[in-house]
C-alpha cells in the first residue's frame, strides 16, 4: 500500500530532486504536484528529465498523507497553514518554521510571523538530533543546506565540550544553492571561473546554526563568524570549520587520533553520516544523502578543524527531507536514499 | 635600447605566462628561452598562443642581462647560481630562496639547501614591503601565490597592531596554481565540480606567510592556521582572513569604518593594491596584476574579515615577477602591467 | 539468488561506474573485482565514493557467473580468453571484440588480433539491434561511447533508406571519455574553459559506426565523416547528424512530421531510448541508462538533422553493459537502471 | 592627439570589452559612455573590474569623433541614426545593418526597419573582406560571432571554388555570446555540465553567412545548414565546416596539402587570421583578435572539413569592431590590438 504524498512548487531545484527521489521510493506514490506559474502543464514538459513520471503540475494540491513545501519564505509559511488544517502532515523546506523565535523572522526575513504558536510545535528536521520528535511530529522544518553541513561538522564538539566558544565557519557552495530564480550572481558567465564571498554582513543561516549548536551545550556562550562562498560548480558544499580545541595534553598526534575516534564514535549509528580518516570531497557526495565529515587537529596551534561535505540539494534539501518523511510515515529511514555518489 | 631577459622552463604556467606579459614589455626583450624536455623545439609548436614570439627554446640559457628562473624548488637553486656566477641578475619563482632559515629547508621541502649563504642576500620580492632592496638586489625570490594573497589581506591589521595573535587564513585556489605536472587531482573530471581542502598537516606555503608577517610585527606571536582548498576554476585566487580585532570601542559601523580608512590609507601609494568597500571576485583580477582587497569586522563577533582576490598566474606569479624586474632594471614599476581584467 | 558478478580492472571510470550501478542492482552480488596496481587495497581506499561496498581489490578474478573486463584494449582480449576458459559469460568494455574483421585492429588498433576466431562469435552488445542474439551469447562487446549514441541517431533513418550516401557525425564528449589515465589533453587546466576537435584523419570508433550501421542498409554505400570533439564537461554526450533525407515531396513541417513519427515508431518498444520532440540537452541524461533523440529538418536546405545524448559513461558504457547482463542472465532488461537525471 | 570615441550601452559583454580594449588603446580616449538602468553611476560601480576607467554613465552621448553603438537590435538603428545625423561615425554592435535586404529584417527579426535607405551605404565589418569601404565609410555593421568564425573558415573554399553548394556548419560557442540579459538558459547551473544544440529551425546569423559567403562566389548556390550549440564555458567558439571538395585528384595528403597552402595563402597578409596545421582549440584565442583556421580532408570521404577559433567577445565582438575603428580612423589596423592568449 503506498502512501500518497505532494509537492507544492516542484518546479525549483529541491523541489524536482524531491521528485526524483520519490519517483524511486518503493514506498510513497507522488500523487499531486504543484507550481505556480506552470500549472496545467505536463511536468515533462516543464522539466524533461522528469518526463517518465507523467504527471501534471496543478493549481491546487490533492488529497495526500504527506506533503513538502518547496515554496519561497513567508509564501510557504500559509501553505503550511493550509495543510495542517486538512490534517496533512508537512515537511517545510523554506526557512518559515526553522527558527524558534517570532522576531527572529523579522530580524532576519524581513516579515512578521504569520503563525507564532506554531514554532514551538515545528521539529527542527535534522534527523541526527531530533529523530525520535520527528518520528511523531506533523511539521517539520527541513534545515538549510549550511546549517546542516555546519552543525553536523560541529554538533560533537560542541556537545562534548572539546572547545571554545569561538567558531569560524567558511563553507563553500555550489550556485544551485542560490536557487532557480534569475539573478545576475547567478547568470553563466558571471559565476563562471569566479569565486566570491557574501552575505558578510550575517547569511540568513546563521540564526540556525546558532540556534541548534546552542542547544547542544547551553554553556557554551558560541561566538560563531559564518562566511558562505560561490564556487563554479552546480552542486556540492564543503564546510570547513576552525575552533580552539581541549582535548587534553597530548601530542598532536594523539590529540587527532582523540577527536577522530569521539567523532567516530558519536556517528556510530547514523546511516548517513560517515567520519573519514582524510579530506573529503564534496563530488563523492554527489547525488547522495551522505554527510563526510573529517576532523583534524592543526599541528602548529593545535586548532581544531573539521571539513564537512555534502550535496547541498540532496542533504542540503530534498533528501533530508526524504529521511524526515520516512521516519514520519513510520518507514525505514534510508528508504529510497540508498545509491553511491555519480563520480566523476 | 632593449634590456635581454630570458626565462629557465618556459614550458609551466608561470613560465609561459611570463613570456606572455614580457613580450608586450615595451623594454625587455625575451632573448632566451629554455626547457627540459622540450629544447630544440620552436616555442610555437609546444605553446601555440606563443606562435607570435617566434623563439625557440634552448637547452642552455644565453646572453641575458637578468634571468626568471621557473624551475621547481631544488633544481632551481642550481640554476640561480650558475647565472649568478655569470652576472646575470635573477628573479627565482621557486620557494629556493623565499625562507631565511636553511634549516627550514630541510623541513619543508625535504632537501638541504645547497647554498645557505645566499639566503640572507636573497629579497623577498613583494614589491609592497621590500621596494627599495629589491631595487637594488641581484637575487629576489618571488613569492609564492597563497602568501601574496594571504600578506596582503593581513599586513596592515598585523603591523599596525590591530588583531590578535590568532589569524585563520582560508584560501580557494584555481586548479593552475597545481602547476602543470600531471597528476590524478588535477585531472579533468576528479577535479571539475568539485571542492576540497589539502595539505591539512601544513602546506609549505605556510613558513613564508608567518615569515612575512612576522617581520611585520615582532612582538605579535602570530598562530595562523593556514588551509587552502582547491577550486574548479582555472585561474583566480580568493583567500579570507579571520582574526580578532582591536579598533576601539565604537559601533561596528564605527569600527568597519576605521578598518577600511586603514587598510585604504595602508595602500594609497600601491599601483596594484586597491581596497574596495564591496567583497570582490576573483574574476575581478584575471589577467592583471591586482589584489582586490575588503576588510570588514563580523557585527556579531566584532571580529576582522579580510577578504583578497589574485589572479595566482600574475599577482601570484608572472606579473609579480615582472613588478620586481622592473624595479631590478630601473624600470618603470607598471610597465607592462597595465590592462582590465579580462571579464567575464 | 544472487548471480555472483565480477569486475577486471574497477579503477577506471567505466569499471567504478559498473560497480556503482551493479551495488543497487536486486539481482547481482559484485563478489570479485581486480585492479592493476591497486590490488590488495580496499575499495574505499581507492575509490572513496565506493566504501560503503566493502571490498577488496584482488590480483586475479574470483569465482563468478559472468565478468564484465574493463581492461584497456589488447588487454583486454587476454582476459576475457581466460575467462571464457573458465566458463564465465563475459562483456567486454574495450574494442576487442567489437570490430567483424580481425585486420581492422592492426590498422585501427595496431595490434594483431589474438583470437580472429572469436570475432564472429561475439555480439555487439548495442541491445536495440541485437537483443536476441547477446541473449544467448557468452561473449558480448560493449560499444563505445560515440558508436552508441551516433548508431542510435541514424538507425532508423538508415535502415528505412530515408537519407543519402553522406553523413557528417559532429559529436561532443565530456572529458571523462578520454578515461582516467593521466595526459596534458585532460589537466584540468588545458581543458577547462575550452573547445577542441580531435582525431580528425579518423578516430578508432569510425569503423564501428559505419560496420553497425551498414548492416542496418547494406544497399547503401555510406560514406561518413565523424568528427569529435572535447566539451569542458565531466560526463556528457550530445551528437549532431546530418545527411540528405528523402521523405516525399510534403511541406518542411510535413516531412519533420513524417520523420518524428517514423523514429517514434521505430523505437516505441525501447526502455531506453526516447524521441522528444524539442532539442535535447546532455545534462538530462546524466546519471541514466537513457538516450534522447530528436530528428528534425532544416527548413531551408530540407536536409535531415538529429540530435542524441547520453551519460557517456552510462548508456555509453557501464549502463550499456548492465543492460547486456540483464538479457544474458535472463533478467528483467531495465533491472538495476531506473532512475531519472540527477539535474541540475 | 586623442581621438573622441563613445560607447552607447557600455554594460553588455560586448560594451564592457570595447571599454576595456579601448582604455588600453594609444590613440583613442574614451570620452562618453552610456547606459540606460545605471545612467549617472560611475562604470566602476556597475563594472568593479573597470573601475581604473574613472568614467561616469551618461543618459546621452556627447561629443566624439566615433562611436560603438551596443543596444539590441531594433533599438540601435535609432541611436545610429541619431549619431550620424550629428556627425558622428558610426560602428553598430547590433544586427540592424549586416543585411542588404530590408526585408529581411522582417522575416529574421520581426520588425520593419526604420532607415531601410541605410542598408545600402552600411559597410560589412569584416574587414578581411571589405578593407577600403570600412576605411572611407561612415557606418560599419559589425558581423556577428558565428558569422565571424564561419565566414573565415570557408571563404577561401567558397572564393576559390574549391567546394560544392552544400555546407554544414556545426558552431560551439560559449555561453556569454547569449549575453548578460537573465535567462533560464544562461542560469549557471542550468546551462553548467551541459550542452545543447539551439535555433534548428534556422538561427539569426544564418542570413548573414549566405549573404557574405554568396557574395565571394555568386555563382555557387549555397545550400548551409548552420546548428550553433551553447557550451559550458564563458568565453571561446569552435565552429567545424564541412563541404564536398574539389582539389583535384591526388592522394589525400596532397590534397591536404593543396589546400593548406591555399589558405595559407589566401590570408598570408592579414594581421588576425592564421592558418594553421594543427586542430586549434578555443583556449588558444582566449582575450585575442585571432582567428585560427585549420583546413583538412577527411581521409576517407575526402570531405573538406575547416575548424576556426575565436574569442566570441573579441574578434566575434569588440576586437573586430576597434579593428573597424582603427581603419575608419586612419590608424594602424592592429593598434590596441596586439598580445597573446590568455592561457590557461
Amino acid at each position: 500500500m503506498m502512501v500518497k504524498v505532494g509537492i507544492i512548487n516542484v518546479t525549483g531545484y529541491i523541489g524536482m530532486e524531491l521528485a526524483r527521489i520519490l519517483h524511486q521510493h518503493p514506498q510513497v506514490d507522488v500523487h499531486s504536484i504543484t507550481g505556480r506559474s506552470t500549472a496545467g502543464q505536463k511536468l515533462g514538459e516543464v522539466l524533461p528529465h522528469l518526463a517518465d513520471m507523467n504527471l501534471t503540475i496543478e493549481p491546487e494540491l490533492g488529497e495526500v498523507t504527506l506533503v513538502f513545501s518547496a515554496l519561497p519564505h513567508k509564501t510557504s509559511a500559509e501553505a503550511v497553514v493550509a495543510a495542517l488544517e486538512r490534517g496533512i502532515k508537512v515537511i517545510d523546506i523554506s526557512a518559515d518554521f526553522r527558527l524558534r523565535e517570532a522576531k527572529d523572522y523579522d530580524k532576519w526575513y524581513g516579515f512578521t510571523h504569520p503563525v507564532p504558536q506554531l514554532l514551538g510545535e515545528a521539529v527542527y528536521g535534522l534527523v541526527e538530533f531530533h529523530r525520535n520528535q520527528i518520528a511523531s511530529s506533523r511539521l517539520v522544518a527541513n534545515p538549510g543546506c549550511y546549517p546542516t553541513s555546519a552543525i553536523l561538522a560541529l554538533a560533537p564538539a560542541v556537545k562534548e565540550g572539546l572547545i571554545e566558544s569561538d567558531i569560524i565557519i567558511d563553507a563553500k557552495s555550489g550556485v544551485s544553492g542560490a536557487g532557480r530564480t534569475l539573478s545576475l550572481r547567478t547568470h553563466f558567465a558571471e559565476v563562471n571561473e569566479n569565486v566570491s564571498a557574501y552575505a558578510l554582513e550575517g547569511h540568513r543561516h546563521l540564526p540556525e546554526i546558532t540556534q541548534e549548536l546552542g542547544r547542544l551545550n547551553p554553556a557554551l556562550a558560541l561566538a560563531v563568524t559564518f562566511v558562505p562562498h560561490l564556487i563554479p560548480m552546480s552542486r556540492g558544499m564543503l564546510t570547513t570549520c576552525y575552533a580552539k580545541v581541549n582535548v587534553g595534553k597530548g601530542s598532536v598526534e594523539e590529540q587527532k587520533k582523540k577527536v577522530l575516534e569521539l567523532y567516530t564514535e558519536f556517528y556510530r549509528d547514523e546511516p548517513f553520516v560517515r567520519v573519514v580518516d582524510t579530506p573529503p570531497q564534496t563530488k563523492q557526495t554527489l547525488g547522495t544523502n551522505l554527510c563526510l565529515i573529517h576532523p583534524t587537529i592543526d599541528p602548529r596551534t593545535e586548532r581544531l578543524i573539521v571539513i564537512s561535505c555534502i550535496d547541498n540539494l540532496i542533504k542540503g534539501g530534498a533528501g533530508q527531507a526524504v529521511q524526515n518523511m520516512n521516519l514520519m510515515l513510520g518507514l525505514p529511514e534510508r528508504m529510497g536514499l540508498e545509491g553511491s555518489a555519480v563520480y566523476p
